[in-house]
């Protein structure tokens, strides 16, 4: 085996990634954890975790990472900050090339670059985040209680979610942009049957308005060119997650339709000696549980992968 | 659809089973956790956690599970102790039989039974079980003050419970049967840096023999052909899992050649509504973290199964 600067290096610091990290320092393995800007990934952004199992009154997105962080550091992880240009990952020896104009060696790596909400890039959307905007109904609907809500989306996740949100919200709007919804029928007829929920179609969202305490109403625009506002508490942004895939060489990597890295249940991608955990990978729910577990999962997978080197 | 008595029922209550009982419950399924003794499931049996993310310094297992529980407790997550005998799940209508003659039926099944200790299957084995034949140090070794012991395997759970029962025997034999420790780096070190730990490698153990008291010695063969006897009260067997099957429709369900149940990334058995989560499936790694997170995914592909339901 040549010679290389790392046996691992984990690319992403999100739960998935610091728990790689934590498994990998653990194991004694000459491995670093690069992150290009503060660890955490979308938890950073989540404003209070409610099932992540063990802490049983829940804990903010931002104090659960900063655990995940200090875990991994207790056992002297080995992290840097910086911004990766490309990644070659098809040869034995694997490199990381980053902004700084460094190229590091390694022989094998794990892919933990995350996944983000797909934004509507409109006033009052950045400015309410976490405080009435959110972009997951699994994790926040339990603090709609009795209220009045809006979900913007017209696929099988927004639907559903918004069927999901039914049971805690006493009214749910869907507003979607076309003049029908792209969800599976059944569950569009799910939807249409339940009566906590209304439509309000040929329509988009153009400003998120509210107050001190968060959200209060949303200006919507109709194709037909008229105007209205709705009052709500919290909207949910339900339009679909994009994957953070601009770094990955996507000639040699296997992605789904949409972008996300197709793994094997040990998450071993198409290449060896490349792993892929947490929400860049191909799959159907993206949890913080989940994605620890993965990272888990794909470090011991890494260390079996590395025993078996020469 | 066919009424049943529950949307989803989840047989086991580790933390697979938990935390899909706490997902369940968070989504206002009408669901059911079936566990046929303590809560707990193998956690129960480790001393000491420090590789579960977010628990900084570590938590004993005991605790750890404990907050599963009442983590789910607190969403009212609907329980109940109770041996199963056998389980129908090719039917949409699937069906819980119980040692009480009750019978439960549901439209989704997570299977999260686990893993139990695997034995070696020689003379004295069975006989001297309970009597200096252990498969659970944090259990046992407190009965072993001042003696001289035996742990065999070489894995991580091996080696990690012998660097435990130093705080109680004088002396623990490392036996097994390879040149060397499969454990974690970190782990094989502080082994060797203990001068309690003897290790006796490239051997198995043919026999245990003993007396009215208990374990008296060890009859030990060698790779090079030869044998010796070692003196020992109590011998630690931690030779890895099996999967706790025996309730499985074996002939429906797909298993590996070990008898764990086969799943895709999302957690599907080949079983339409039928999931598996944790140390039952096929798989490398069996930690708690990613259990947990398998309990996670399999929660949420019910949820879908079940919103695509008639």
């Amino acid at each position: 085996m040549q010679k290389t600067d790392y046996q691992l290096i984990i690319i992403g610091g999100g739960p998935a990634g610091l728990t790689a990290g934590l498994y990998a320092a653990r194991a004694r393995l000459k491995a670093l954890l690069i992150e290009k800007g503060a660890a955490g990934g979308q938890v950073l952004t989540t404003d209070w975790v409610d099932n992540y199992p063990g802490f049983i009154e829940g804990i903010s997105g931002f104090d659960l990472v900063g655990k995940f962080a200090a875990h991994a550091d207790r056992f002297d992880l080995e992290t840097r900050n910086g911004e990766i240009v490309s990644l070659d990952l098809a040869d034995p020896v694997k490199t990381v090339h980053l902004e700084s104009g460094e190229s590091l060696t390694t022989q094998s790596v794990i892919l933990c670059t995350g996944a983000s909400p797909g934004k509507l890039g409109i006033p009052g959307e950045q400015e309410f985040s976490g405080r009435g905007v959110s972009y997951c109904a699994t994790c926040d609907a339990p603090f709609y209680r009795n209220q009045e809500i809006a979900v913007v989306g017209g696929g099988n996740t927004a639907i559903e979610e918004a069927l999901h949100l039914t049971k805690f919200a006493d009214k749910v709007t869907i507003i979607h942009r076309r003049d029908e919804l792209r969800a599976t029928r059944i569950i569009q007829e799910k939807a249409f049957a339940n009566d906590r929920i209304n439509f309000v179609l040929d329509t988009t969202v153009q400003e998120i308005q509210g107050g001190t305490k968060g959200v209060e109403q949303l200006l919507l625009k109709h194709t037909d060119g008229s105007s209205s506002t709705l009052e709500v508490s919290g909207i949910f942004i339900l339009i679909g997650v994009v994957p953070n895939n601009s770094i990955l060489p996507k000639g040699e990597l296997e992605l789904d339709e949409w972008g996300f890295i197709r793994t094997d249940t040990e998450m071993a991608t198409n290449l060896p000696g490349v792993f892929a955990a947490g929400d860049i990978r191909s799959k159907n729910a993206r949890q913080i549980i989940n994605a620890a577990g993965e990272g888990a999962t794909a470090e011991l997978s890494a260390e079996q992968f590395l025993s078996n080197l020469k």
